[in-house]
């Protein structure tokens, strides 16, 4: 018997906890700081899982999840080996990892980007090389010809909502000798994405959530599109049961009334300029976004403050204590209605302020 | 670019993928080889996840799962500092070697117990240290004292059955310089178990799942107790929206009905006594059994032989093609309709085969 926590390894005792973004558990906010949709899951999906809560959930689901990688097959043209089902994108990521990146071999990963990369890299004992992005939010051309073991692309980007053409991605892959992980999280709400380039790039992992466009962030559902030799080794790195009997119907009933996301992702679309209008003319400068967020940049250094004050008008939004985002918010497109309300209190904030100097 | 095999991790290309037993996508099988409930979960737990089937499901899961931790807490008399919950135990075995075992770094477990062990060592690129159980499978005393860093324990054991007394799960804790890992999964069919022990070993961690007894495989929910110290550790580690909010709904209301748990565990008791006895009168023997299965040793040759004839009548059992294994059966205890068609069946099957001898 030992002391407990001499049992942890070194890299796991060294990790600080991840933080997500608030989940406040009562209901009276407006909740623009995770981008989660603002738009309910398609009628479709609520009705095959409601009917779904029966005395089945004693048995096991599948372990292959077949009914959801038939549909993608389908969907992007691939096979069914070319895809692998997460419990969330997040386990994905996991999975690359755990499957790719030995201890102490090397990672890139743009700044700033997705802040999760970095946890799971320590999880796995390896090592950061963390390339800033340039003024202009693209690629620095350190990123490209490295030979670290796995290159993590968000693409839309988070948090600043920006877009990489096509061109780059298959520039990109072509130039690495590890793997290339493009994270499409954000992807339905642009364009079409990289799954087409998996064919001819080996190196190449697409991966993806139905988190944000298809608004399921509550049953955790993620997937990725590789060759047939890269899923088959994240396939042994899973847990074989790792999608519950829900998750499993709801991917399936989302993905058979895709139509219902395409409807929700351009409504958020056109409500996405309306707030970047919106910001603009109250003096914020903000990237184009490709994404369900926008990234606003204040020309004062009043941020953490309208963070706070939004906050007592229970309207939350992301504020990153980091590095080149300490000047800027991360404000999710939610309805009409509800960036109407932002915008207005905003203004208030920004007006009461100005009076106080 | 390189070719996409080399691109994996040695040891991860050296893994046998695991296989899970079979989970037929029919629904006319009588199924006993995965220890599945044969009954239904709780009618609050149907009830509360139906009505959660709404549009809040566009919105992520509580990270911290306190609804659960709290009904955990006042359980087992401990604070939820000291629990985590996994996307099924499975999750939280895979945690724990995370957490807790390096590369190359040895893991000791008992044969034969939970083949998922093997698997999720090999992931971890850890070294096994297999200790043969003694042929009463009680446990061997060299497992007892040695400076792995990992220690699993099955207790019940699967697919033994067998359970080890309070007193023998403190010796061992008492006598590893590593962490113990005592898995539960079956704990409801029998004693208390160890959660007790927690507070006088730092070295530790009982894991237990709902799918079992709570009748929740299809929800995948696990869950682990430990010192706050250890489950700090695994907390760095689990993906922060690890549990779906149905899941975490399921889990609570499981939690606040456990009275219809514990009817169905007494249930599957008596109708394992039934199975028990049925299966010695054919000629079978078993150790005692108390998990939700019996194991069933055949005096000769014919395991493999009755295991296909009982799949072609549409019962499936597990058959284990490994050492110690091959003349034994693994039986999940049914509802008593499904074992009287079951012992029917055998009796047929030896009959038939006595006959063409």
């Amino acid at each position: 018997m030992t002391h407990s926590d001499s049992l942890l390894q070194p890299h796991i005792l060294r990790m600080e906890g991840y933080i997500p973004g608030e989940q406040p558990q009562e209901d009276n906010f407006i909740k623009l700081n995770t981008n989660e949709n603002p738009y309910p899951p398609s009628p479709l999906v609520l009705e095959r899982i409601q009917t779904a809560c029966n005395a089945d959930l004693r048995l096991y689901p599948d372990p292959n999840a077949m009914g959801v990688r038939q549909r993608l097959a389908k969907l992007f043209t691939i096979h069914p080996k070319q895809t692998l089902i997460g419990n969330g994108s997040d386990e994905i990521l996991n999975l690359i990892l755990r499957c790719f990146v030995g201890p102490n071999e090397s990672v890139v990963y743009p700044y700033p980007t997705y802040s999760y990369y970095e946890k799971l890299i320590q999880l796995q004992n390896a090592q950061s090389r963390i390339i800033d992005l340039n003024d202009d939010y693209t690629l620095s051309n350190e990123v490209f010809g490295t030979d670290a073991r796995v290159t993590f692309i968000a693409n839309p980007n988070s948090p600043t909502g920006t877009v990489l053409p096509h061109t780059t991605i298959e520039a990109l892959a072509q130039s690495l000798k590890g793997l290339l992980v493009v994270d499409e999280a954000y992807v339905d709400f642009s364009g079409p994405g990289s799954i087409n380039l998996v064919e001819r790039f080996p190196n190449l992992i697409v991966v993806r959530t139905m988190s944000k466009s298809f608004s399921l962030a509550g049953m955790r559902l993620g997937f990725c599109v590789a060759s047939p030799v890269l899923i088959a080794g994240l396939w042994k790195a899973k847990d074989h049961y790792n999608i519950n009997r829900l998750s499993l119907i709801a991917a399936e009933a989302a993905l058979d009334d895709i139509n219902h996301m395409k409807k929700n992702a351009t409504q958020i679309q056109d409500t996405r300029s309306r707030l970047s209008a919106g910001l603009k003319r109250l003096g914020f400068s903000l990237p184009p976004s490709a994404a369900n967020f926008v990234l606003a940049r204040s020309n004062d250094s009043t941020t953490i403050h309208l963070y706070q004050e939004l906050k007592k008008r229970r309207i939350l939004v992301r504020y990153f204590n980091q590095r080149r985002l300490e000047d800027c918010l991360r404000i999710t497109v939610g309805t009409n209605a509800e960036i109407d309300i932002f915008l207005t209190a905003v203004e208030e904030i920004l007006h009461n302020s100005s009076e106080n100097i």
